[in-house]
């Protein structure tokens, strides 16, 4: 974590698509492919800056494509598919990947995801998958962080320089409308950015500790995507300092104990 | 709202500050204040960029301090501060803004203020506020999609081009530690971008249809303002198209009989 309020960003940052990324298909290396696209667009990285990457693509290529067909839903996912107007092998996927359900009602089902993230359907996504006369459903990563990780290791390696790695998705959440892009995995950038200590310009003691960093960057880079996006499905976010943080995605999830709202 | 998919940020857009900008006090005139930043830090902006201003001084620009000393708390308030561990007069001001209480601890109360916003203590923040021997708390504007539209118009007359306005104000979120910033006053720009009707790239219908770009380019600005927003409480976002929407912050609001989490 920083400890210098409001350094990580004081000087602003860029958001720009990286065009040309061809559909992603599963064992497809995708440090090779951004590399490509980035030299093929000319797009020189500097250091310190951060690669977002749909998860969408993540999924993919790490083959967490799972075909319908094969999925035998239990009792319990019949019984909740009813009630929510789902197609139970969606639901009996939905299950599997969460640890709990928050709230249903027709046409939805608010999950905690085995990650620890909230939302609807457990990320499970059936838009922008490849169908024909099975329909699939694309999972979550299983390690969005250390997808991260090595993503950021293999480029960093090709491309000779420093960087950050944000793995994105698109969430909704309960009072506002509309999808916003968060950071489910991430990897040598500062997520929750710590001003504990600081003071504000009266002097006084700062009571917001924490500002999410994360989820910020990965909502603008997001919004570069657009919500078709494997269209753009990596988006360089340049013009910050560079970094060493361990940080990693789940340090986001808010602990269980905390949780006003189960 | 716009109808072609992903068009309005797909080239990419920047964040910077507007450094300068002086410690605002009731009655000041932001758009003189921020012209003059722009034109002593040579900032030129154009058509489509989008003038991001921390709700703090917008607040206090339009006299929202309040003397906690000329606060009577109320008997409900009195009970509710001794609950939650928290200054009488702060929890009666916190009321006062409030439709409904959602969450209480000791600590915290989530509210929804009465401009449908929900969050921590409906907006009256106690920090960045200028203290002596009297405490002051600060409100939200009474109405920040008004004072972005009043603001866009003041601006585009001094500069002579077509802007956009946002309000942004930092909020926490349940299951998501740190905070982000988001959209509670906009003028000018595409706030929920609508998908509707259109297809990923497969050619089937999105399921996703409303993405809140008001609250992810917020979240970008509120990253660069710093968490002590009254130093950076001026950002620019620019490189998007210029746009002609009539969208409002207020929009973003999910309809309460779809809130699931009451």
């Amino acid at each position: 974590m920083n400890s210098v309020p409001g350094n990580t960003t004081a000087s602003g940052f860029s958001v720009a698509p990286v065009p040309g990324i061809a559909m992603i298909e599963s064992g497809d290396d995708l440090a090779a492919i951004i590399a490509a696209a980035l030299g093929a667009a000319d797009i020189e990285l500097n250091n310190g800056d951060i690669v977002c990457v749909a998860q969408k693509i993540v999924s993919k290529a790490e083959g967490q494509t799972v075909s319908l067909a094969d999925v035998t839903p239990s009792l319990e996912a019949i019984e909740l598919a009813r009630e929510t107007e789902k197609d139970p092998r969606l639901v009996e996927l939905i299950l599997n990947e969460s640890t709990e359900l928050l709230r249903k009602k027709p046409g939805v089902l608010i999950m905690r995801h085995r990650l620890g993230l909230v939302g609807a359907h457990a990320g499970v996504d059936q838009s922008n998958i490849e169908h024909g006369e099975v329909e699939n459903a694309l999972l979550l990563p299983k390690d969005p962080d250390a997808s991260a990780a090595r993503l950021k290791a293999e480029l960093e390696e090709r491309l000779a320089i420093k960087l950050g790695v944000l793995i994105t998705d698109s969430t909704n959440r309960p009072w506002r409308l509309g999808t916003v892009g968060t950071a489910i995995g991430s990897a040598g950038i500062t997520v929750l950015d710590d001003y504990r200590g600081g003071v504000d310009i009266y002097g006084r003691e700062l009571k917001v500790t924490l500002v999410n960093r994360a989820d910020a960057l990965a909502g603008a880079a997001t919004l570069v995507m657009g919500e078709t996006t494997e269209k753009i499905p990596v988006v360089i976010i340049s013009g910050l300092p560079p970094e060493t943080s361990t940080d990693t995605a789940r340090q986001i999830n808010r602990p269980l104990e905390e949780d006003l709202f189960r």
